[in-house]
C-alpha cells in the first residue's frame, strides 16, 4: 500500500490549555460541570470542533487531569469525540491506560453530553468510576446528532461495572451551548442513517 | 491543573510499515483477512500490544488504505484498540473524518475479533460500509479479554445503518492468534469485572 502516517498526532486547540488553567477544584459536582460546559461554549465560539467538552477529575480531591473537547472535524478524526480525548489525555499524563489502578486515586468522567455508543463503550476501558453527564441523548438528538447503537440500558450496563453515573447536571446549560451550535450554523457530521 | 500534553501523539510499533509493504490487493476476503491475522500475529511475537489488528481497505480494489494493531499496554491508552488505529490512521491519511464519503470509494474494516463495546460504536462514525471480523467474541472471551457492554443485536444495529457484516472469516487462525496470546503470558489487561 502507499504509506500510512508512522504515528498518530493529533493537535489541541490553542485556547484549551489556558482555559484549563482557569478551574479551582471544587467538591461541587455542578462546578465541575460549568466548567466543562464552559469549554464546550469554547469550543463553538473558537470554531474549534462540536458543541462537547469532557473532563477527567480526581472525585475526591476535584482536582482536574485532563479536559478534552470536540475535535472531530478540525482534526478529521471520527474517533475525536470530547470523552475520548479527555480519557487520551489523562491516561498520557498519568502514563496509564487504566485510571482505575490501585496506586491511584478515583476518578471521574464529567461530559456535557450524554455519551454515545463508541464513547460509552470506552467508558469500562478507562478505568473512570463516574460517569457525570449534562445534555441527555434526546437534547443531542434534537439538534440532528445521533448517539449511535448505544444499549437502552446503558446506565445499568456501567453501573453493573461498579462505575456510578449521575445525568441531568446542568442539563439546562449545556443544553444551551447545542442550542447555541445549531443556531450559528454548526456541522452536524455523520448523522447520515443512509 | 497541572498541565496536560499539548497534543495527542502515539507512536506505532516500527514493524508495522514494513509488514504492511507486503500486502498484495486482493479480491479475497479471506486473503485480507490472513494479512491482517499475520499483523496480529506479528504484534504478539514483537511484544508491541495484544493479539488484535485490523485493517481499512477500500472494498472494489482490495487495495489497503491502513492497518492498525492493538497498542493499549504499549501506548498506555485503553482507547487504542486495533480497530481505532486502523480508522483513525486511515482518516488521517485520507485527511477526512468521514471514509464513506461520496467522493471516494467504499471502504470496508477487517479486524481480526469481533469488535468490543467501544470499537462497535465507532463503526457506523468511521463511514466504512462493510466490516468483517475474523475470531468471535467467545474467543477472545475465551482468552480473558472482556468484550464490555455490546447489544446482543450489534450486527442488525450495524446492518440497520447500511453496513454490512460479515464475521467468522479466517476464524480458526484468528483464534490461534488469541491462544499464542494466553499461552506467552499476554498480558489480559482491562478484564476487572469489580
Amino acid at each position: 500500500m502507499s504509506h500510512q502516517p508512522n504515528h498518530i498526532h493529533f493537535s489541541l486547540p490553542s485556547w484549551l490549555d489556558s482555559y484549563a488553567s482557569t478551574y479551582n477544584p471544587s467538591p461541587s459536582l455542578e462546578a465541575r460541570m460549568q466548567f466543562v460546559i464552559g469549554a464546550a461554549r469554547r469550543n463553538v465560539e473558537a470554531g474549534s470542533g462540536g458543541p462537547f467538552a469532557a473532563g477527567v477529575f480526581e472525585i475526591e480531591s476535584g482536582m482536574l487531569v485532563s479536559l478534552g473537547v470536540n475535535l472531530v472535524v478540525s482534526q478529521q478524526s471520527s474517533i475525536l469525540h470530547a470523552e475520548m480525548v479527555a480519557i487520551a489525555l489523562a491516561q498520557l499524563k498519568l502514563g496509564a491506560y487504566d485510571l482505575g489502578g490501585s496506586d491511584m486515586p478515583a476518578h471521574e468522567l464529567v461530559t456535557s453530553a450524554e455519551p454515545c455508543a463508541m464513547c460509552f463503550g470506552a467508558v469500562p476501558w478507562s478505568g473512570v468510576r463516574h460517569l457525570v453527564a449534562g445534555a441527555s441523548t434526546e437534547d443531542a438528538k434534537a439538534i440532528g446528532f445521533d448517539e449511535g447503537p448505544k444499549p437502552q440500558n446503558w446506565i445499568e450496563e456501567l453501573e453493573s461495572r461498579a462505575i456510578r453515573v449521575t445525568t441531568g447536571v446542568e442539563r439546562e446549560a449545556a443544553r444551551e451551548v447545542l442550542q447555541l451550535y445549531a443556531r450559528t450554523g454548526g456541522h452536524i457530521y455523520n448523522s447520515r442513517k443512509c
